[in-house]
């Protein structure tokens, strides 16, 4: 399959490396076509690897994964453009993490709205599934560095793009248990677990962690 | 011990319960001396139960269960009174949800603040405790209604009422995974995964469920 990735960071690159591994095209979109971090990506990553700009990316892929920071996500899917997005499964794996305060981190967007739902409402067209927000990105497409039962949030209003992108946890990550906790509001949720994610990676000295539900 | 509980909705009698059970003599308080509910409490818990207003219930308590509704808890805590919680481990049990808009919830205070916090910067001599927050209040008082291993959570900036609390946790109402997340200020994160609890609720259509942080 033909996937893009905005994003050039860790998220992207990480995401990027494996679906490649896997077996798809990736193309890695950012600001510019010529990006040093993206260029050394694909010259790693292989002949199924390449980059370009946001828009590039976005047209390249049959689906496509924001990895953008969360606080230039909007922006980047602007750049990205509407049209590229029309139809195809949108994977909004950003939080929108403000670090101009300082650490710890606040959130830009929160309580009342997320963003994956503002992404959503800008993009009509687009299939927006918010998933994968809630691990570190090596934990995201390896999950079985961090040992015992643990699962992976999903949500979004398209039935059948949460579908599509529950198969791409299970079959192309290797996730176990994948919760859909319903419509794209239910990011709101996903996004403000971010605090006590940033807590608990302090108490545990280490990011390869993440949560199980256990129930009745 | 002699524990005052504040608040007499389904928190506040059940942990009130729950010690009473386990041996302790408890004092539910509420705005007013008279107050039916925890009339009818007081005579099913038992001889070491009893009732009075926030501040009987304050002065009475060697600790301080804080199980009032989060967006009136600051208001309740000023009617329990400054010198009736000095020194005293003060545990913040409340969520400052915010049902005026319906539903779901929104936080009345958040992303930069906490109420655990508020709680401690208001009533400075109290030994405030953020803890079990993130449960419902039959699994607060008996995880094991929960399967499986699931850990509860806390955070305060003092640490000898932390590990009071902690001894509380374990020896009375049965938790095994204490988790410590720090200072205070990390019950901005325990208190923002409140949208993403509603949200599971939802989805396994009970609130008998907890988190377990699975880690390297």
């Amino acid at each position: 399959m033909r996937i893009g990735v905005l994003g050039t960071g860790n998220v992207g690159q990480t995401i990027g490396g494996k679906l490649v591994q896997v077996g798809h095209e990736v193309k890695l979109g950012s600001r510019t076509a010529e990006n040093a971090k993206a260029d050394t990506w694909t010259k790693q990553a292989g002949e199924r690897a390449s980059h370009g700009t946001f828009a590039d990316a976005a047209a390249f892929g049959e689906i496509v994964f924001n990895c953008t920071a969360g606080t230039v996500s909007l922006e980047a899917l602007r750049a990205a453009g509407q049209d590229n997005l029309s139809g195809k499964v949108l994977i909004d794996v950003a939080n929108p993490l403000d670090f101009s305060r300082g650490m710890p981190p606040t959130l830009s967007i929160c309580n009342t709205e997320s963003l994956a739902e503002l992404i959503q409402f800008e993009f009509t067209k687009a299939r927006v599934v918010k998933a994968l927000n809630t691990v570190n990105a090596q934990v995201m497409v390896n999950p079985a560095i961090v040992p015992g039962e643990h699962d992976i949030f999903l949500c979004g209003n398209d039935a059948g793009a949460k579908t599509q992108v529950a198969t791409i946890l299970r079959d192309w990550f290797g996730w176990r248990t994948v919760v859909d906790l319903g419509d794209i509001t239910a990011a709101r949720g996903m996004e403000m677990y971010l605090p006590l994610w940033l807590r608990l990676m302090g108490s545990f000295k280490s990011p390869h962690f993440n949560v199980h539900v256990a129930h009745v």
